[in-house]
């Protein structure tokens, strides 16, 4: 991923912001279909060559900025216990990748990512997310399932289903699936 | 999909056979990123005007020429029980979509499919193998998970994790994922 070449601060990160600003300006006005990278460049104030240099083709540029929208901007809300904590998350995770503007992100990011380092990102800010429930719960003295086992458990089928299999795609779902996965742990 | 519309025999099928069959040659000859619809309709013998009227454009009739090639060509084999024959077909299932072509093809039937239909179809596939492998173990009298909760135990963890975090697949992980869902019922 370009991103992660970046310095903040630099040049290259100014040149990277204002290109991911372009096409999320871009996408608002003409739609995300009718992008082009001349159209982006020019909007950035830089070169469509310094876009395909860094970016390789409009494909990619779209898939990084695809995972900065997908990035939790908060830590998951405490609500009182593990269950509770990793419930409310289970279910703005579903609600938020299962709507039409999370769809588009999800697709974005794993097409344009021939190194799989985007999609591999996306995994990771909600493996992170877990982390930080469960490590609370750890701190109150529960015990937790790990972080994997909750990822194959409540993350894998609500991704799997927002991609494959999109029937019956609810609140109720994810709350069942974090049910199940505490159903052998917990306090 | 436009495989759904089409009348077996009739010349609508014979079209999409030859266009398939020029797609599946020329992808081996040339390579899947050097392919064009022009190319491919002078292989098929047909004009590109009848490969756009169909598909639309090569992503979506990439992403049929995908479904086709992940579609099982056998039932599930016979080991014995349910744990050994849903164990091997875990294994294999892993097996085929981890390796390059099957991500490939997976990638392929997620890209060009904007109503969803082909990725629906390869998750179809998927639940067949094991309705066919759970009845089976219904008929000698087996206690079974049911197929949504092995598409959520099994297959959904495979897929999420070959397109969103590939670290650590191996036929190890699938057997556990296996017998992790049968811990709870089986004989």
């Amino acid at each position: 991923m370009s991103r992660q070449m970046v310095r903040p601060g630099g040049r290259s990160a100014r040149v990277q912001e204002s290109v991911h600003t372009a096409v999320r300006e871009l996408a608002s006005e003409v739609g995300r279909d009718a992008l082009t990278v001349p159209m982006v460049a020019q909007r950035a104030g830089v070169t469509p060559s310094t876009i395909y240099r860094r970016w390789g083709d409009l494909q990619e540029l779209l898939s990084d900025v695809a995972v900065e929208r997908l990035r939790p901007d908060t830590a998951p809300r405490v609500h009182g216990d593990m269950s509770a904590d990793l419930t409310a998350w289970a279910e703005q995770f579903l609600d938020e990748m299962a709507s039409p503007a999370g769809r588009a992100y999800i697709r974005d990011a794993l097409l344009g990512d021939p190194d799989g380092g985007n999609a591999g990102q996306c995994s990771a800010y909600a493996a992170d997310q877990i982390g930080l429930v469960l490590t609370r719960a750890t701190e109150h003295g529960d015990e937790t399932p790990d972080v994997e086992t909750v990822m194959d458990r409540v993350v894998a089928p609500i991704m799997y289903r927002i991609l494959f299999r999109p029937e019956g795609l609810d609140a109720a779902y994810a709350r069942s699936l974090v049910a199940d996965v505490l159903a052998r742990t917990g306090p």
